[in-house]
């Protein structure tokens, strides 16, 4: 029992609502007439009458039963007649940085698609601005009625010894949050080799957490089902969201772990195992939704949860074990079923009327009984965060980016081919390749080989302001001409540059060091596209729409630029992320995240 | 995540199993080939093998995976071929009271059944010795394998003010206890009425259990399902299982409850509701067995959890579905999933080996991990529990008891017929029915009428000493000839006496005075059988076979005179039982439970 994702917690309340139920006191909202799909029975319930107080639902009038009695002055009366009333959908992991705004506007966003609740893990925050980051972002999220949950970043800096971040966390700090008020759990669990080898740091991270009673989130991100997977799951860790088979997902429920599965905008799993995993004919309780992590376009134009759901329905999915997936099966996981996830007496009315079930078309959002969206609009607004200096100021790379910073030195003769290591990139896959390919040689130096999509990549520590921390790598799979530079490049946030020339690659460095982060599009000299990140050099200060607007035209200038996956920035972004195999990137080198050793960039 | 129901709580001992899972240190269990029951995806999974280190799961090896690696010096290895393993049963909802032995020989009865763990009411102890009582009892748990788990006892008394108990239990006490170790919720709140009407202390008890973010269990009485039942859950009850009809659980599950479906020595629900239930479709993750009374003969012959699930089997359940009703649903139900419920890396080694999936032989009990029971045989033992004195002396009926003590005075003339309300008994059923019936009248005294069914009932305050303080009523439906008399009747525990004659039941009643306690049945002056209960008048402290025997004895005196029910004395001994309807008896006189006001025994 929670009492801070709640209006009043129930021990606060319950008389009022015993009063209410048997109509003796009016209550504050009536739903009428709602087909409500109930998800502790899954069922639907037509003709269902929904009473409210206090934030939460004081009597449900089903059957022949009418609330009425709970109709007094003062009752706001709903009438539902023709929509289904679901719980307010949760969504079981995600990063609010990705969607490259802060809390109080991704809220403006997802509300109207009928999130209510997020388990947010700020780790992007944290890698840049530490816990005084994330105390910041959570604070922001106090203003607005989406109910922000908190699991400490686990894993800052992702892999220790391997890159340069602008904070970090220890298990120390873990235990400190573990106390916070909005803190549900520990964040995605990344360091699964630290698991495995007992590294205290990690270990005790688990241990903090699973004393305060709370849950452990995972990321086991091979799909290794066996020795490696038990211990990992024996250590505590209960949830994963880095499932990519059918196999991984029931291997991980019958060792009693969650499963969430992932749907986001650039990580396109549930068509992969979730048709599967339902012909399998596993009980599905323990299986949540979940995006990690969705743009902003995504989140303004499609949707959110009713994006996922809708997606789960067209795949063969039973609706209402698809709204269960995101709404009692996702507080359960979470230990906080006796609040959250249910529409019944005692819990939050945290209620969404949506037209139907294969669309989810969200018309009513209501949360702790207000009505916080209508029609695709939020009926809440904030005035623009007032971010402190530390936030604002995170572009620190103690050089002046040129050409020449981009030079690749090799002892190889001019004229001949270079065998390097390159990361081999796919469309939608978090997953790299350890690729070798062949390089031309000129000058002394490596170059780019854009006739057969072989790029440079630059890594770029960005802060500590010591000069000429970065490092040299090639990249396949993009097939662009010009340069792009990102500074949300996952998980130290570093300045990540990519090119097929360096005279590109040293502007698109450059604009983002002068906006203060962000990402930027550069082909022939010219940039064609910007979004400034002046926050944490991860999230703008603008409007949500407007965010989106500057993305699709990012977007629009990747395809000029050549290349046609989705979302090709986040595929960009994890190029960097040195806890998914296979070949990573950071600011100190290549790192092999299967063994995590350093790996150089010429071959033999 | 508890740190009393296991051996070592996970945090202290992850690292451990992380090592144990990647075979980097034995473990000190393996368990080989057995047919897992999975009970997080309802599955079946063949020849899989278990490894145990620290009392928890380490490793699961499912398909062509095996434990060998698990296997080292020191390591115990069960080869299960051919058996079914399971996650160990737990009783959702009961009394150990009921079983007329305290907890550690009752452990000694049902472990070898696969009872690893128990939700405890201490109600009737409470009732007699308060709250010190409960912790001796308690006490006496810690002693044995079996996991005690303690809800504190709500309503003792049962109803305030319609009879004398021992002891009684308020709000404050209750936060008290929440600070205990194994507490881990409120017991049955049979004061729905209280709830209802929020009077302050039941409000408060439940109030106070969720601040502590612990479970409040439920007992609501009767079978209405809108207003009272909303307003009841709303309160914050999450679970019951006073359930008599399909309705009655497809209501409590639509609005959110867990329902506890009962079947126990003395109340046989499950053929009631469970193939209704099962034929509506709904859900069944909310649906959780117990037992709620349980006779010494029953757990001794029949069994417990094993013979539920024989039961639920045989009524077309399925039996992984069954399984999960006594593991995992009631580990949830209490938040304690984690910890209990399934066989997974990380959760506590409680296992059973059975036989099949249908008669649920149990052939070996492992509980964190160490083999507890083998073959029906307990393979744990204690001495005697030093019960002390206070829990020892607890007849105080301040009377001598003779045959002129059961006159019932009227002012009728002679040889009419007086019309006198009855309690009308049906085998089997808790509730009771207001009936009227009409008895001789005879030298100014109200008669019994034992060739119409109707003998006399009289219930004595035996806490308080206090002389006199008993009640007169009437009773049909046992169809004895003799008297009865026990200690037990429920809630306040009252010295309650059946008879169809004054002198046998003045014979029965000051038997029981003398020994401390108990039941006895007496016929044509006569003592046919006798079962001592000198713990609380409401435990023995002998062998629970030995008890089982007396009480077989007891049931065949019951037999012989004249009445044919199964388990009779549990029948009779919820006449005084003031909180479910319809028509009880007090030592104050009689209550209509639906409106709590007290009732003459003449009517007209």
């Amino acid at each position: 029992m929670t009492n801070t994702f709640c209006r009043q917690p129930l021990w606060e309340c319950n008389d009022r609502l015993v009063r209410v139920a048997q109509g003796q006191e009016p209550a504050d909202l009536v739903i009428r007439h709602a087909s409500l799909v109930s998800v502790p029975t899954h069922e639907i319930l037509p003709d269902t009458d929904i009473a409210v107080a206090a934030g939460r639902v004081a009597y449900l009038g089903v059957g022949e039963h009418t609330a009425e009695h709970c109709i007094g002055e003062g009752t706001v009366v709903v009438d539902a007649g023709g929509l289904f009333a679901t719980p307010g959908f949760m969504d079981s992991h995600m990063h609010v940085e990705s969607s490259m705004v802060g809390v109080s506007e991704y809220a403006r966003a997802v509300v109207p698609h009928g999130t209510v609740g997020v388990y947010a893990d700020p780790h992007e925050c944290a890698n840049v601005c530490g816990l005084a980051g994330v105390r910041e972002m959570f604070k922001d999220a106090r203003r607005v009625p989406l109910k922000a949950m908190l699991t400490t970043p686990s894993c800052v800096p992702a892999v220790r010894g391997v890159e340069d971040t602008g904070s970090s966390i220890d298990a120390a700090q873990v235990a400190e949050t573990m106390g916070w008020d909005d803190v549900v759990g520990l964040g995605e669990m990344m360091n699964f080799p630290g698991i495995l080898s007992c590294e205290p740091n990690a270990i005790d991270e688990v241990r903090e957490t699973l004393k305060a009673g709370k849950s452990v989130t995972g990321h086991y991100a091979v799909s290794e089902t066996d020795r490696g997977l038990n211990a990992y799951i024996a250590s505590g860790v209960s949830s994963c969201h880095e499932s990519t088979t059918v196999d991984d997902v029931v291997s991980k429920l019958r060792l009693g772990m969650y499963v969430q599965l992932r749907q986001g905008s650039a990580w396109h799993n549930l068509p992969n195992y979730l048709p599967g995993v339902l012909a399998s004919g596993v009980d599905t309780r323990h299986l949540v939704l979940c995006s990690d992590d969705d743009h902003p376009a995504t989140i303004v134009g499609d949707g959110h949860m009713d994006l996922i759901l809708r997606l789960a329905v067209s795949l063969g999915c039973d609706p209402v074990t698809a709204v269960q997936m995101c709404t009692i099966n996702c507080a359960e996981c979470f230990g906080m079923g006796s609040d959250l996830g249910s529409i019944a007496p005692g819990k939050c009315a945290d209620i969404n009327l949506v037209e139907d079930l294969e669309s989810f078309r969200v018309r009513k959002v209501f949360i702790d009984g207000e009505l916080v969206a209508e029609d695709g609009r939020a009926l809440f607004d904030v005035e623009p965060y007032a971010w402190p200096d530390f936030m604002t100021h995170t572009m620190n790379l103690g050089i002046d980016v040129t050409p020449e910073t981009f030079r690749f030195e090799t002892e190889k003769p001019d004229g001949s081919r270079a065998r390097v290591r390159a990361i081999g990139i796919e469309a939608g896959q978090t997953l790299t390749k350890d690729a070798v390919v062949e390089v031309p040689v000129e000058g002394g130096q490596l170059l780019a080989d854009p006739a057969h999509d072989v790029c440079k990549v630059c890594v770029f520590d960005r802060h500590h302001g010591v000069a000429g921390v970065h490092s040299e790598g090639f990249v396949t799979g993009f097939g662009i001409h010009g340069a792009l530079a990102q500074t949300v490049s996952h998980d130290a946030h570093n300045l990540l540059v990519v090119g097929d020339n360096e005279e590109d690659m040293a502007l698109a460095a450059s604009t983002l060091a002068e906006c203060g982060g962000g990402e930027v599009a550069v082909s022939d000299g010219r940039v064609l596209a910007l979004v400034e990140l002046p926050v944490c050099g991860l999230m703008s200060d603008e409007r949500v729409e407007v965010v989106a607007e500057k993305v699709s035209r990012m977007e629009e200038a990747w395809r000029e630029m050549g290349c046609s996956m989705p979302s090709p920035f986040m595929t960009m972004g994890v190029m960097s992320l040195a806890c998914v195999p296979v070949l990573r990137l950071t600011n100190r080198g290549y790192v092999n995240c299967l063994t995590f050793e350093m790996e150089p960039l010429e071959v033999d």
